[in-house]
C-alpha cells in the first residue's frame, strides 16, 4: 500500500521565521499564499464536510471597487483579513467578524504600469511575517505594511516599467527575507528572483534567470542532476550572443520552501521572444526550476522543463513539497503539474525527474525522456516563420497556468484546476524595443478535443494517474483548496463557486457569484470558532481579459491569442471584484 | 378609527396599458420602478415575514463590472430580471432561476456625458411595457429594447450634453406613452417632461417647467388650487428677463399615475443658479409639482413647494397616491416627503395642501402656511452673496432626496429613507456658459443635531407624526420596499442590507454587502414559487461620489458640498456594483 504523508516542517530558522511557520500550521489562520511552505493549500479544518457543505451560506461580502481580474488569495491573521487588489494594488484590512473595513493602504503605483502588463493587471496576493504584510505593486515595488495600523513600513523599487517590467506574483517570506520576482516575459524582460530584508526592505541578493553564473548565483554548491546542466555559464552559452539580456525567464509564479533541506523552489517563465527561431539554443535558465539557499540565493540545483521552449510554456507553476513512498522507498519529492501537460514528480533533494505522466491532451511531445530529463518533441509541430502551425496542444497557457493546485494528505491526491486548449501559431520576426511587446508570434486558441475548455481533476502522484475529473466549459482559472472535511473548493469563469467531494469529485454545493472566479479560495476559523471559506470573484487575467479589459471579440489574436477561445465569455459574466465569505448556518437565526 | 386603504387601479386605459397595470398588481413580478402606478412600493407577498426573515440567505449574485453609484431598482418580468447600470447604461437580462446572464444590451452613450453629470453618473431604472424595456441613457436618449431578445427596437435623442443636459430618471409608461424627463439643474438646463410613443419612439408632447404657458402646456383646463398660481405665463413673469430659459426645473425624479382621475403627477427640480440673488421672483415652475393629462400633457394643476427656492430644494420626490380618511371624509391624496423637511398630504384632485408636518430638523422655515400653500421662511437664513450663512437645515439634498419611500396599506404607514444634514452656504455670483456648472454657491455639509447623518422612519400620514425611527450613521440613500409579511427592507451606505419590523422598526435581519447600498430593493416570486428579495449594492450618487468618483476628502466643497459630510465614507466602503438576491432556505440542502 502506497502512503502519502504531508511533510511537517520542523527545525532551524530564526525566531520570526519559526513563528510564521508555526502560524502556517494553525488552521485558524492563513498567513502565506499557499497556506504553508510546502504549498499544499490543505487545511486541517473539518467543521465543513461532505455531509454538511450543502448548507453553506454566504455570511458577508466586500467589493473592491475594481474591475481587473482578481487572482489573490486573502490572508487571515488573527481576526483580520487582508485582501490585495489588482492595480492600483490596494491592501484592504477587514474585520473577520462582520467584514467591516479597518483600513486601506493605497500605494498608488504608476498608471503607466498598466500599459506594460501583458495579461491584465492582476496581483496574486500577499504574505504575512513578523507583524507586516508584504506584497508587490504592478510598478515594481515591494511594500511592507504594518499589519495592525496599515502604515507603510518600507517600499523598495526593484525594476522599471520602461524596460517592460512589472510585478504580479505573491511573495514568500523565508528566514526573514521577502522573496519576490518580476513579470514581463512578453516584453523582453530579464527575469530575476530577489530577496529583501523583511525588516528594512534592503536587497539581500538577486538571482537572475539568464546570464553568467555570477548573475544566476551559480557557484560551487551547484549540483544539478543531469550532466548537460553542469557546464559553466549556460545562461550565456545557450543563447545567440547577447540575447540572454532580453531573454525572459521571469519569476511570476510560486515559491515553496523546505526548512529541513533549507532550500527554496521556484520556476522561471518562458524565453523571449516566443518566435524560437530568433533564439537558437536551450535558452537556459528559462522554463526551468531552481533550488536555492534562501540565505545566499546560491543555486543547489536546476532543471529545465522546456529547453528551447517553442510554445510559451512558462515554467512558473506551483511546487508541492510532499514525501511519497515510491517503489518502496520514502522520497522527498516536489510535485508539479507543468504547463507542457505533464505531472512531474521530482526528487527535491537532487532535481531528478522520478516520473512525468501526461495529464492533458498533448500533440507536441511524446513524453519526457527520464534519462535526459528532456521532453521528446514532435518535430513536425515546430513553428516555422510565417507559416501557421495548427493543432498545437496544449496551447500557450499550457495544460495548467498560474492557478495553483492543492494536495490532501488524507486522500493522497493533487487537486488541479486547469485548461483544455489547443492553438494555431505563426512565428513572425520581431525586434526588441525596450518596454514594448517582444513576442513574434500570432496565436489563436480554441477548445481541445471534446469542445470543453477547462477541467478540475484529482491526480494520484504515486500511481501517476487521473482519479477523477470534472469538465468545465471555460478554463478553470481559479486556485483551489482542500480540507480535512474532504471537501475541495474551486471557482469557474462563468460565476460558480463549487464544493466537491475530494474522494469522488461529486458536486456537493455551488453558489452563483457576481463575476467569474479566478481567485484562490482559503478557509479559516473566525473569532466565533466557526469555519469560514473565502474567495475573491472578479473575472479577468489572461484568460478573462476579454471581459476585464473589454477586448474586441472579433479579434481572436487579442490577449496574445486567448480572446479567440473566449469570445463567449462576455455572454456569461461582467467584471467586478467582490470577496465572498461563506459558513455553515449558525444555531438560531442569523443576526 | 382612521383607516388607510391602497388605491386600486381599475378602469379606462388601452389594452397594453391595461395589461401592464394588471402586471403591476401581480406580486410575482415587478414591472415598473415603484411597483405600481400609485408608487407604493408595497408587495402583497408574505412568505417572508417577521418570524422567518432572520433566516434569509443569499441565493445568487451578479456583478455589473461598474463602479459608479447603482441607484436602479431591478425589474422582474416572468422569469427574467432586468438590471440597468449607471453609465455606460448597460441593460442586463438575467435568468431568475440561477442568475445566468441571458443577454446584455449596450447603448454606448457618449463618454463626454459623464462630464456634465452633476452628481455621479447614476441611472434610476427602467420600465416594462408591451414586450419592451424602456430606459434612459446618460447622453439623453430613451431606448426601447425587446424584452425577449435584447434587440434595440428604437432609440430617440431628447437632449444635448452640450447644453449640460443628461438623463438619469426611470421612465413611467402610461397609456402607451413613455414619460421621461431631463437632469442638469446645476448646468442651467431648462427642465422638461417628454412623452414618447412606446411603439415608435416618436415624441408625442413635451411640457417644459419654465417659459410661456404654451411651452409649459398650461391651457384652459389648468385649475391650480391657490389663486396666486392662476395668472398666465408665470413661467416667464416670475423670472428676471430671459432667465427662465436657463432656469432649471429639471425632471429627474418620480412619476405616479392615477388611472381613475387620468392624471400623472411629477415634480420639478430646483431653479438655477443656486445663488437666488441672480433670479428674483418665484421662479415658476421650479421646485413644483404638476398634475397632467397623460394623453396631451396639458396641466390640470400645479403647486410650488418652494417659490424662489433658496437652498437647492429640488421638488422631484416620489408622490404616493393613496386614499385616506381625513377628518371623517375619504380623500384621494398624494403623500410626499419633501426635500424641505415637510411631509405633504395633498388632495390630488385639486392640488390643495391638506397638511405639511415637519419630519426633520428644520431651521430655515417655520412651517407651511396652509392658506397660501407657501413655506414661512426664516428671513435671517436667506443666503447673501459672499457671506457664509451657517446652520441651514436641512442641507441642499434636503431632508429626503431622490431615494423613494414605500407605503403599506396594512400598517397605514409611509417608510422613508432619508438624511439628517445641515450646511453652511455662501452665495457667489456666477455666469452662464452653456454646458458648464451654473451654481453660484459654496456649500459645506455636516451632520445634523445628534451627530448622525441619516434616518429610516415610519410616518403616519393621517396623524401627521413619526411612529418610529432608526438613526443611521450615513444618509440612508437607498430606496425601500414594504411587504404583506410586514417586513420593510432598506440599505445603508456602510454596507448593510436590513430588514425591519414594519410595525415596530425592530431590526430583524441584516446582511453585509460588498459595497454601500444606494439601490432600491424589490421583491418577487421566482419560477419555483418562492419569494425573493433583490437589491443592487454599489455606493455612489451625490452622497457617495466621494467614493465612486474618488474625490479628495480634503476638499469639503467637492460634490457640491456633500464631500464635507462624507469624508469618512471611504473608511467604510469601496465602490462596485453587485446585485444580491435573497430567499428563505429551501427544504433540504441547497444545490
Amino acid at each position: 500500500m502506497l502512503v502519502a504523508t504531508l511533510l511537517l516542517l520542523a527545525h532551524g530558522p530564526a525566531e520570526g521565521d519559526e513563528a510564521v511557520a508555526e502560524l502556517s500550521r494553525d488552521d485558524a489562520q492563513w498567513v502565506m499564499p499557499a497556506k504553508n511552505y510546502a504549498s499544499t493549500r490543505f487545511s486541517g479544518l473539518d467543521q465543513i464536510d461532505i455531509e454538511n457543505v450543502g448548507d453553506l451560506q454566504l455570511v458577508w461580502t466586500f467589493s473592491t471597487g475594481l474591475t481587473p481580474g482578481h487572482e489573490a488569495a486573502p490572508l487571515v491573521v488573527g481576526d483580520t483579513m487582508y485582501v490585495v487588489t489588482p492595480f492600483p494594488n490596494i491592501l484592504y484590512a477587514l474585520d473577520t467578524r462582520d467584514g467591516s473595513l479597518r483600513w486601506a493602504y493605497e500605494p498608488e503605483p504608476e498608471r503607466a504600469s498598466q500599459g506594460v502588463a501583458c495579461c491584465d493587471v492582476v496581483n496574486r496576493g500577499a504574505a504575512y511575517f513578523d507583524g507586516k504584510i508584504f506584497y508587490n505593486t504592478l510598478d515594481n515595488h515591494t511594500v511592507a505594511v504594518d499589519a495592525e495600523t496599515g502604515e507603510e513600513v518600507w517600499k523598495t523599487r526593484l525594476g522599471s516599467i520602461n524596460r517592460g517590467e512589472t510585478m504580479t506574483m505573491a511573495p514568500l517570506v523565508v528566514k526573514g527575507k521577502v522573496l519576490v520576482g518580476n513579470s514581463g516575459g512578453e516584453m523582453g524582460v530579464r527575469g530575476w528572483l530577489t530577496a529583501l530584508d523583511a525588516g528594512t526592505g534592503e536587497i539581500a541578493w538577486r538571482a537572475y534567470s539568464t546570464g553568467p553564473d555570477s548573475d544566476v548565483l551559480i557557484g560551487d554548491d551547484f549540483e544539478p542532476f543531469y550532466p548537460q546542466d553542469r557546464e559553466p555559464d549556460l545562461g550565456v552559452l545557450t543563447w545567440p550572443p547577447g540575447r540572454w539580456e532580453i531573454g525572459g525567464g521571469t519569476v511570476w509564479g510560486w515559491i515553496s520552501y523546505d526548512p529541513e533541506l533549507d532550500l527554496i523552489y521556484y520556476g522561471t517563465a518562458n524565453p523571449g521572444p516566443w518566435n524560437h527561431n530568433q533564439r537558437l539554443g536551450d535558452n537556459k535558465w528559462t522554463s526551468s526550476i531552481f533550488a536555492r539557499n534562501p540565505d545566499t540565493g546560491m543555486a543547489r540545483w536546476a532543471y529545465q522543463w522546456g529547453p528551447h521552449d517553442l510554445y510559451d510554456y512558462d515554467g512558473v507553476n506551483e511546487n508541492i513539497l510532499i514525501d511519497l513512498e515510491i517503489d518502496g522507498a520514502e522520497r522527498k519529492v516536489l510535485v508539479r503539474p507543468e504547463r507542457n501537460g505533464h505531472m512531474y514528480v521530482l526528487d527535491r533533494v537532487t532535481g531528478e525527474v522520478l516520473s512525468a505522466e501526461p495529464y492533458e491532451y498533448i500533440t507536441v511531445t511524446r513524453g519526457i525522456d527520464l534519462e535526459t530529463g528532456r521532453p521528446i518533441e514532435v518535430e513536425e509541430k515546430e513553428p516555422r516563420e510565417n507559416e501557421v502551425m495548427r493543432e498545437i496542444c496544449p496551447a500557450a497557457p499550457g495544460a495548467k497556468d498560474w492557478q495553483p493546485s492543492a494536495f490532501s494528505p488524507r486522500t493522497g491526491l493533487i487537486y488541479v484546476p486547469h485548461q483544455h486548449l489547443c492553438m494555431d501559431m505563426k512565428a513572425v520576426e520581431t525586434s526588441y524595443i525596450a518596454g514594448t511587446p517582444f513576442v513574434g508570434a500570432e496565436v489563436e486558441m480554441y477548445a481541445g478535443p471534446g469542445g470543453y475548455r477547462g477541467e478540475y481533476m484529482a491526480w494520484d502522484p504515486v500511481q501517476g494517474e487521473k482519479v477523477w475529473a470534472i469538465e468545465e466549459n471555460f478554463p478553470v482559472w481559479s486556485g483551489t483548496v482542500v480540507t480535512a472535511g474532504d471537501v475541495a473548493f474551486y471557482g469557474t469563469m462563468d460565476r460558480w463557486f463549487k464544493a466537491v467531494d475530494a474522494r469522488s469529485g461529486e458536486l456537493l454545493w455551488q453558489f452563483r457569484t457576481g463575476s467569474g472566479i479566478i481567485g484562490q479560495p482559503i478557509t479559516y476559523l473566525g473569532p466565533d470558532g466557526r469555519q469560514y471559506v473565502a474567495i475573491l470573484a472578479g473575472v479577468g487575467g489572461w484568460a478573462g481579459a476579454v471581459v476585464s479589459a473589454g477586448l474586441d471579440t472579433s479579434v481572436p489574436f487579442g490577449a496574445l491569442g486567448f480572446v479567440g477561445a473566449m469570445t463567449d465569455l462576455p455572454e456569461h459574466t461582467a467584471a467586478g471584484g467582490t470577496l465572498y465569505v461563506f459558513a455553515l448556518p449558525e444555531q438560531g437565526p442569523a443576526q
